[in-house]
């Protein structure tokens, strides 16, 4: 009788296993977590995104699917509930760390992104409910948008390019992952795996004012929030009571949230000991 | 350029939620969830367990492998960290439903299980820190009882014939997996899907008492909860405090939790409507 083979985590597994422990993770202020629901997405749905987008994480691990194909298969494939965006940001940042084998891979294969990504990632985003700027000339809810892109060549890279100034995850493909580094760095310096992620989470929050904050009321509340996190950092406030103004303002964190997962993956990757 | 392709969710991809599902429901009295970790096992432990396991799954919904290899696989996959037994009941349930794509087919497959699946299983459980009662002939844990089923050609279905008076799980195998039945039917029967699982489960325990509390502690502690549980439904307690009061004393109903695992996979299966 043979012995079992036990295979050690793909790079699948540790992205799916990033969502999880990201969405699960007690105390992160503004997001839906182990203690939060918003009235239309819930805890579920984000576990339904994660289950479902695991094929296409195998696939582009395998080198099968361009980053634009992977994007418009994994957002398909989890839309198929009322639960609306959940993940959005985390794909963009997880598909390219994925198919890279880390950041340093992840920073050339973005470079190489073509006009069809572009196209493809467009068309992902249509089928989400994704916040986008009102003002944007570029809105990828406007189907003139893709025809503009053809036109003019703009690859998928390029459009990261025109959408960092406001939008922090995409600026993510354009400074080498930084953020992300930056929250793989902050899980290795913590000594307790169970607080590791809402503790580097409350430290990017003090860092970084949140774009996804930004676009749904404007920088100035985006800056307020950094403010009040670090009251917090500084014991001037609970962190029960920040989490509360947020949830009751529907201030959400959500590209914080995004670049979490992708920090959390690279450090999983890196050999993480997310069980001490 | 092509449509994208929206694969339904696979059988393993069902049980893969139901497990998440069930971890992550809020509000089962003792168990670990989303608000209560116990010392040496978190949260963490279940969704990496859950990440793990599904490779086995596909395996099986494949039909790769014996349920005596899965079990095998599984535990030795989701073994690979120090949080201990975690899903080990869910996957005797989980496995042969898997394989036998419902109730149906799962009750006439563990029947034809083997010799060879009654001592794969055997060495699984070495694997792992299962309870079992302290005065059991055949424990487990004593690498004679392997031998015996070899010599007396017991095979799993015999084993498990043999532990059902004492395990609700292994009666499961022998009684048509009659409650993840019940556990299905009463999730369909809510309106609710947010509150559904925690609603089932405690009508779970107003019904049955734990065999896991059972071995633990004895069979009139076992009762007891139950009747507690009763006392909740009936407004004399709330759950909250119960809850605590389980949590506190250790009582964990683990077995009502791997079939609460079980029926959530059924229920999915027929295609009961979590996002309501």
């Amino acid at each position: 009788m043979s012995r079992p083979t036990v295979n050690p985590a793909s790079l699948a597994e540790l992205a799916q296993f990033a969502m999880l422990l990201e969405v699960t993770a007690r105390g992160k202020p503004g997001n839906i977590d182990r203690c939060h629901d918003y009235e239309d997405t819930r805890l579920d749905h984000f576990l339904s995104s994660a289950v479902l987008a695991k094929p296409i994480f195998s696939a582009i691990e395998a080198g099968n699917l361009s980053i634009g194909e992977a994007m418009r298969d994994v957002v398909a494939r989890t839309n198929m509930h009322r639960g609306g965006n959940t993940h959005f940001g985390a794909f963009l940042l997880l598909l390219p760390l994925i198919a890279g084998k880390g950041i340093a891979g992840a920073t050339e294969l973005v470079k190489k992104t073509t006009v069809t990504d572009a196209v493809l990632f467009y068309k992902a985003f249509g089928l989400t409910q994704v916040r986008v700027r009102t003002e944007d000339p570029m809105d990828v809810n406007d189907p003139a948008s893709i025809q503009r892109l053809k036109d003019e060549q703009i690859t998928m890279y390029s459009v990261m390019e025109y959408s960092a100034p406001h939008d922090m995850v995409a600026r993510e493909w354009t400074n080498g992952f930084a953020l992300t580094r930056r929250a793989a760095d902050l899980l290795f310096a913590q000594k307790d795996g169970v607080h590791a992620i809402p503790a580097m989470f409350l430290t990017l929050m003090t860092e970084y004012p949140d774009t996804f904050i930004a676009k749904k009321f404007d920088e100035a509340t985006a800056e307020e929030v950094m403010y009040k996190a670090r009251a917090v950092r500084d014991g001037r406030q609970t962190l029960a009571a920040f989490d509360d103004e947020c949830i009751k303002a529907g201030i959400n964190p959500g590209s914080l949230a995004d670049i979490c997962i992708a920090g959390i993956f690279i450090a999983l990757l890196e050999g993480w000991q997310w069980d001490c």
